[in-house]
């Protein structure tokens, strides 16, 4: 297991020139939600020959008005696709995207390379894994991390396993849209599983910085005070001091929205179960989320676990400013 | 309330010029283990007249093969005394120390400010800042962050509250212990709420980091590439980078033991029981700290809760190397 991160194209973006690829590969983007919609931008910028497909028609509409081709079907953006990045929410929509009725897999080039960046259970990677190349098409367990922000920029950080050959195939499009590929590994389910302990970690963290600001408020305390000095002590996370300012400023628009979590932590719920394996700060944290979303705020972003404290215990938690 | 980190002494000592102060104020610290110990080195290297107390013997030979002057008792120690820092473990400790039948507070002189650096629930703090205040004397709600590494450094985090007069006549104590002081209000219970808030994190995100790279291990991963790629994500907390290299290594003495956050999370879990506030993470974590105890780590390092994963789950760890 080798970590390569890939550092070229972070370069190139820094200095304001899109570095254009010799042999403009075909690459399809399925999924044109906030994820898919930078990379298919990202992959246009470097000079790539892009088509999308997402059934939603704002996504379409947001294809073309970005000057990329919106497809019919997946199969249709994948017609002759040296490489097809998958930008879905789970492993149901990436396997109809692929496997389906109107599925891409088949319609790829022969020497075709899937990048799956939904985040799955291990198991589910493997066994798409199988059923892609079942078809011919080789298969890269690739989940993304870094946001939308990330995704426009063409700087998300890939979580990655499969052959090299595959690696070395989807190379130009996987550095258009990251700062840094891992290369974790040669087959699927290694990718899922990296992905699979950061996603518990962050959704612990998320949880735990709500937890601790909204106790902070009851204790009386300031809260920009509180970030402060967190933020430069032991008990700081990269989600703490990424989230906290939500809270401070009252704004939940969805950056990431609760519903990823109750959905990325059940899959950590459903894998530990899977291999009995307990995980009691994954469960809590999951109780949190699904909490949160049962209280109506499922779409809303994933700090609103500190308005679900709010509500339960009275608190005034900071308000929107009226701007927003 | 403000954040006043205060800067000068790290700089000084990162010049190698310990910096003496003028009148060569006396001081007292009144517990010698690993933080006490590093407190009264590092006050006595920056020119202050020191004299410890600590009933253990070991504790009595240190301070002596310090420079030290080793009182016969508290009280001794804290005789015409300008500050006295205390560096014992609780609340009960820190009475006993101050108030007790040899207590130190009566013993000061009569502008004696004490620096109560145990961690200890706010009310506790202001219990005892009311009866060392009845007693003539200052209180500096002064919870420390840091470790025996920066104490000895002189380069601790102070958490402080109290009357700024109190801050104006420790200053050359709390620069030659600290790196940072905040100053946090004009009372006692807030330094002390503060490092709650502090602690209730950190103690989550050693649990969720144990949690997390026994479940690796659990999923065939790479351990350090695990490291590796957590801490350039998301999932990454301070507690994670910091700890997790104890368990690759398998070396599990105490740095920070497992009783610190046994006691802590029972502080924050006390405090939320009090205060009506529930604190699902924070006690998901004790009770995580509980069972590491309860299996008989209690005075091991608190990564010990992935070796407590280890043997419920009959996972191999790293072991620890010979030379350890």
């Amino acid at each position: 297991m080798s970590v390569k991160p890939t550092a070229a194209l972070a370069k190139s973006r820094k200095s304001g020139a899109p570095e254009t690829v010799g042999d403009a590969k075909r690459v399809a983007v399925i999924g044109a939600g906030a994820m898919g919609l930078g990379i298919a931008r990202s992959l246009k910028r470097a000079g790539l020959d892009v088509a999308g497909y997402d059934p939603s028609p704002a996504a379409k509409t947001a294809l073309i008005e970005s000057g990329i081709e919106s497809a019919a079907s997946a199969a249709a953006a994948g017609a002759d696709a040296d490489v097809l990045v998958i930008a879905v929410v789970d492993a149901e929509q990436t396997r109809s995207a692929l496997l389906g009725p109107a599925g891409a897999a088949g319609a790829m080039k022969p020497e075709g390379v899937v990048i799956a960046s939904a985040t799955v259970a291990p198991d589910a990677a493997r066994a798409l894994a199988r059923e892609v190349e079942a078809l011919g098409r080789a298969y890269l367990d690739a989940p993304i991390s870094g946001g939308a922000a990330k995704s426009a920029t063409g700087e998300l950080i890939v979580m990655a396993s499969g052959k090299p050959e595959a690696f070395d195939r989807a190379r130009p499009v996987l550095e258009a849209m990251a700062a840094t590929v891992y290369e974790l590994g040669g087959e699927a389910g290694i990718g899922s599983s990296f992905k699979l302990i950061n996603q518990l970690l962050a959704g612990v963290h998320i949880a735990a910085a709500c937890e601790a600001i909204a106790f902070a408020k009851r204790l009386g305390l300031d809260l920009e005070t509180v970030y402060k000095v967190v933020t430069s002590s032991a008990g700081n996370s990269w989600m703490f001091e990424n989230r906290t300012p939500h809270v401070l400023a009252g704004d939940y628009r969805p950056l990431s929205a609760v519903a990823i979590f109750t959905k990325d932590l059940g899959i950590a719920s459903d894998v530990g179960r899977a291999s009995n394996f307990p995980l009691p700060m994954a469960a809590t944290a999951l109780q949190m989320f699904l909490m949160t979303a049962a209280a109506g705020m499922g779409r809303d972003d994933d700090a609103s676990v500190a308005r679900l404290f709010a509500q339960i215990a009275g608190l005034e938690l900071p308000a929107a400013r009226r701007e927003h």
